[in-house]
């Protein structure tokens, strides 16, 4: 772990981002020594700090500090954590903001080979996430909801759960973006109100452009899913799962458009 | 500071804490070396630990240690900071559960004499907080809404700042609980979809109804603020101020129950 730019494992209990997780993150997939798509998860990562207020670090020697801890990875998960540092009296900003970058590098995630080849099966959690268009997007540290719907289950056979809005959108899984794919166009929720715009969801959906293959963000509900020939799930360390169940509404067969897309991104990475 | 019992200034850099604000957190008024409404604390903190699924930490030694950092402090804030731990993979809990207790004492803030006085001036934020009834109530470490709401504004003469959601209720303060006489009738917004119930605003609502005054939790609206004869902020820290002036909205003298409440606050105290 490196923490602002020095080998350590602690940092100040003074944190801001410990207090009211007053931050962002990003998880970078390591490849072969290397962060992928590291410039997304920057352009990510600074739109998140014009939203917060916090003042955006170096980005050549964040990098330079990621390569550090990543060189001789084979394959392995870069978590890396703005905060906007210690100080200030309660929740107003400090008068000088000095923000904390903590990086660390995590063994990539067992997940059987089958999650990729024949999808996944997936759950409707009961939590709603609330619509706060202020913090819809960015990738903050505030994730208490994330948790909650988490917890709400512990069978192994799930691998993801569904995330409505109170108004019963789709708009995301607890880690995932969620796409479906109806008479040949692909759709993913819109995020405007919550959710985490990912760096693969982008991703996906310029390769489908580029592929001609038409999409659409709009809102997402119950019907679209019940219609739809195909579904999956992407994020930036699993890159695309089909998802092969919904349990209690719908299983889907792995599709064409799946599979295409799915092979863009394996290609692209 | 007091971290899980031991003198310490630092935490692990894998706290969930830090990681998601996973957790939760109280600031007790501290007066001739005791931290007050110590049980009332503990209840919402109680409450929060079992909404979040986080243990109980032991409260006597938890008691124990705030006294061991309160003991010789005239006048001071004490926070303590209750975080699920470290571990588990991504948002998923840990199989087993350590909590992380961070105990802080803090100077008292130095508010000028005339906030209890004669009031404070206070402003409407634009920042609207977000309907999640998961997590309506307890003190939660996910405060980036306050923090967003708190940087509205920089001029030293406005103290606090009012926040809605997104349906034009008035649910409370950055860091205040409201209030608002009518009619001798006192009201404070209802909590069910947001806010925090402050340990003040349960004691002032006790100690109206043992002092005859009728009291209501109902959702506030603009009107009803407009035809309010009194109004007050509260928390623990503070007490409780009277608000002179709703920027932009209307003026208030300090009436009879906003005297007759701050003096028995501050009796019980």
């Amino acid at each position: 772990m490196i923490i602002n730019g020095i080998p350590a494992t602690q940092i100040s209990a003074q944190d801001r981002g410990l207090h009211y997780g007053d931050g962002l993150f990003e998880t970078l997939r390591v490849t072969d020594g290397q962060p992928e798509w590291w410039s997304r998860h920057m352009t990510r990562l600074t739109h998140g700090c014009a939203r917060l207020a916090i003042p955006l670090p170096d980005l050549d020697r964040l990098h330079h500090e990621a390569l550090e801890l990543t060189h001789d990875c084979a394959r392995g998960v870069l978590k890396i954590i703005l905060t906007r540092g210690s100080g200030g009296r309660g929740y107003r900003l400090p008068d000088t903001i000095t923000p904390t970058r903590i990086l660390s590098l995590h063994p990539y995630p067992t997940y059987p080979a089958a999650y990729w080849a024949e999808g996944v099966c997936v759950r409707l959690c009961d939590l709603r996430l609330a619509r706060q268009p202020a913090l819809a997007g960015i990738k903050h540290l505030n994730r208490l909801e994330q948790i909650l719907a988490r917890n709400e289950w512990q069978d192994e056979t799930i691998t993801e759960g569904l995330l409505r809005d109170a108004e019963d959108n789709f708009i995301e899984a607890t880690m995932s973006n969620l796409f479906l794919v109806r008479d040949g166009v692909l759709t993913t929720p819109d995020l405007s109100g919550c959710g985490v715009r990912g760096i693969m969801r982008d991703l996906v959906l310029e390769q489908a452009e580029a592929h001609g293959i038409p999409t659409m963000i709009t809102p997402v509900q119950s019907p679209h899913l019940m219609a739809a020939d195909e579904v999956f799930l992407t994020n930036s360390i699993i890159g695309l799962w089909p998802v092969k169940q919904i349990i209690s509404l719908k299983s889907y067969a792995v599709g064409p458009i799946t599979r295409r897309l799915s092979a863009c991104i394996a290609e692209f990475a």
